[in-house]
């Protein structure tokens, strides 16, 4: 299904295969032995691909879908049109991951260093690496095994990247030090300075900024983000965070283990994510707070304050989300009695 | 008046040229062979140059101004100082366009391949192309003829451009079938990676993104904006679509006909925008909607819900603008009473 | 204390000497011959180390910091650890700005172009510059001295700089004219088309942008940013301005001399900030509207009519600070009584 100008599909598998990979079980009466070529949506499927239904929202493609097959949750097992195989799991999306990775698997790295880049003779490069047209690789940085530093990307001085990473096109990296298998989008600003100036009637006068971006293993960061080195104490990114687009993350902020900053949102200086935050898009996070293990932020929010483990807000100022829905409906309710 | 350093006016034209250019209609007692050698503003106009009055809160510095022309409405022509000619149109902004397009028309693109750009040997390139230094054009990529590839832009493998199109500096296209006349700004970010992964406690888990970027013609793409390619289905922005700086597209959402799209607003995946949609600045919508055709989302809104054919919504979550408006003075009054 | 790896250290310097440098007094009983080697954080820093305490809100680690020394200001002194040596002054972090830049000032630019930098013959390139690898600079451009051209950063025909300018490495510049002692950090996009066009059903028509982009001295402009040059009128940044990550400023708007605007925010079209107004991050700023000198803005707010000067405002729509925080309290009790 997906277009062979730009994907390469692997595969046939066969539906046992599939599900040994996804983890999912064979519902009864699926043949493991049948194969399948590709996965595909459930509108658009056909009799050798395999489908997935997550989001209920689309349970009705699932009645109609011509898929040969689909993973699903037990729960949905009952309502599959006539003919469709079934591989059953509570976690759906988690499966066709899986599925997807099979039948799309990232290529591996091709070795390579175009005549155009620049590698600082003192920079060590290690095995398999990628270093495309007009590329720049500073004095004394350590490249890790098989990584790809894209297009016109810049690696400054001194920059440590682990093994396996991407460093998109046109991105730049400084006072870094970064962890494997980390996946650094296209334009993105990793390293620059903070911002952070004493203000004066006299001219603002820059506070200079020693600290570093420390980023784990398992990242990814989107196009265009922007993560400011530390001022002093370093700004730090958990491992298997997930950072969306044009995310902004002040100095000194600390993001713990998996966190999901989704786009547009910013982190102001100095503030601590626990484990496995998620903030949504365009949430601003003000400076110097904790945000509990597990937090959830709504869209858009304005967290103004601390928020505890496992608490989900909303509004701006963030409260409660149960609260904020509230605020929204007396407001409403008292607008129509006036109006 | 605009400074040499940096355009090259046309002309001069006469009135009636002028008229003719813009469609406006030569007021009584203007003289259409009188001869206009540029544009101005109100304030700063003089003799031999031509004006042009749409936002009526600048109406003040209509009625002083010395400019020897202006367009206008043909309730305003009444009020024009002694010895303006007028040009007079329902739509002065749009007639005023027509004739700085005139003044200052886009340079035509002048023929060059860099030297130090890199073309893809496979890579197809139109007749009149013009391909800045350090510019990179992948593997099977067919560009149309007279297009502009930006200094240090990227063009990735199997990209498809149709003519007059402009990639602007620094700027990365990867996945994407792009229409003509297409204007993509500096530092923007095409067909990156959706941001779609599986979440759970032992990993996020990546979700691979099998759909492309398409757009159609007549589109303009803001500086440093991100537009993800789709998960499967594709990302699709319509024909001449007017997107801003700063703005977040996410996979697999659809923009109709004519949409406008002001910076730093942010549209998750799967949403799905009618023909002229006006999305203002810094406003969020929620995944998974359907935005009527006409519909207009004021400054900063988050929209959570599908907005019908030509509502109007603001405020978070988005609520029909004059109730929104009807909230704010609600909210005003209630702590003016216990203030 | 900082990565050896990224920065070097300069001094070590007595503490009579960072007492000049800083402005600070020595206490009483203070050894104005005692050495210092570095600056630390107060739970970091060691008997060599002179540290600062500004935000009262670390006031506990200060009470227990075996920091060598500290500026602080002089309420505080009574509370120092015993052992420590206090720099007094009414403004810490200030102080402490000038400490830090002479332990690590910023180096000099060595003066260097690349091989593969592309430097058009008429452009005209100060004493000392560095133009660093892939950069290009275009025809009658005109540099000051020691400037530094980042990695494929590209300068546009015609654009003026003045002395000791940064480019940041990716960043694009055009139809501007920049003062000295300018730092425009990684990803800046300068000088693009305004987003100014005629709606209409038929067709939005593109207007030309006829205006530049102006900036003051000692102005710094952060990673990902955007600043569209003028419709006519000419984009307007007043001197001693800092501008954080991924703000958008539209055309014709105007800053005065020392605004701050931090991460996010945006300025619509024709806007006018007065001097020294501070824009939190994400605040959004509707078209055509006067920001008095002084003005401050919270974090998030959206600002759709004039604020006159020295007023705090916030919320959306903007109301002034005490009001907006009123209407979050009325809320909450609404909601509690309701609930």
């Amino acid at each position: 299904m997906a277009d062979s100008r730009f994907f390469t599909v692997a595969g046939p598998f066969t539906l046992a295969r599939l599900a040994e990979i996804s983890g999912a079980q064979l519902a009864p009466g699926a043949d493991g032995a049948a194969e399948f070529r590709d996965v595909a949506s459930l509108e658009d499927g056909g009799p050798g691909e395999i489908s997935f239904l997550d989001n209920r929202k689309y349970a009705a493609s699932f009645l109609v879908s011509k898929a040969g097959a689909a993973i699903v949750h037990p729960d949905m097992a009952g309502k599959a049109p006539a003919g469709m195989a079934l591989l059953l799991t509570k976690d759906p999306y988690r499966a066709y991951a899986k599925v997807a990775q099979a039948f799309y698997p990232v290529p591996a790295t091709e070795p390579f260093v175009a005549a155009s880049a620049i590698v600082d003779p003192t920079a060590t490069i290690g095995a398999g690496c990628r270093i495309e047209h007009g590329a720049v690789i500073g004095a004394r940085a350590e490249i890790g095994q098989r990584c790809r530093i894209g297009t016109n990307a810049v690696i400054a001085d001194g920059v440590v990247l682990g093994d396996d990473c991407i460093i998109g096109a046109n991105s730049t990296v400084q006072f870094a030090i970064i962890g494997s298998r980390v996946n650094i989008y296209t334009g993105v600003r990793i390293g620059q300075d903070g911002f952070g100036f004493a203000m004066g009637a006299q001219g603002h006068l820059k506070v200079p900024q020693l600290g570093r971006v420390i980023i784990g293993d398992d990242v990814e960061v989107g196009a265009n983000t922007t993560i400011d080195r530390g001022a002093g104490p370093d700004t730090v990114i958990g491992s298997g965070c997930m950072i969306d687009n044009l995310v902004q993350i002040g100095h000194n902020v600390q993001l713990g283990w998996g966190c999901v900053i989704v786009a547009q949102a910013g982190i102001s200086g100095s503030t601590k994510l626990g484990d496995f935050v998620a903030a949504g898009g365009q949430v601003g996070i003000a400076g110097h707070l904790t945000i509990g293990p597990g937090a959830r932020i709504a869209a858009q929010a304005g967290v103004a304050k601390n928020v505890g483990p496992g608490e989900t807000v909303g509004g701006t100022p963030a409260v409660p989300q149960m609260e904020w829905l509230r605020q929204a409906a007396v407001l409403s309710k008292l607008v129509r009695r006036k109006g």
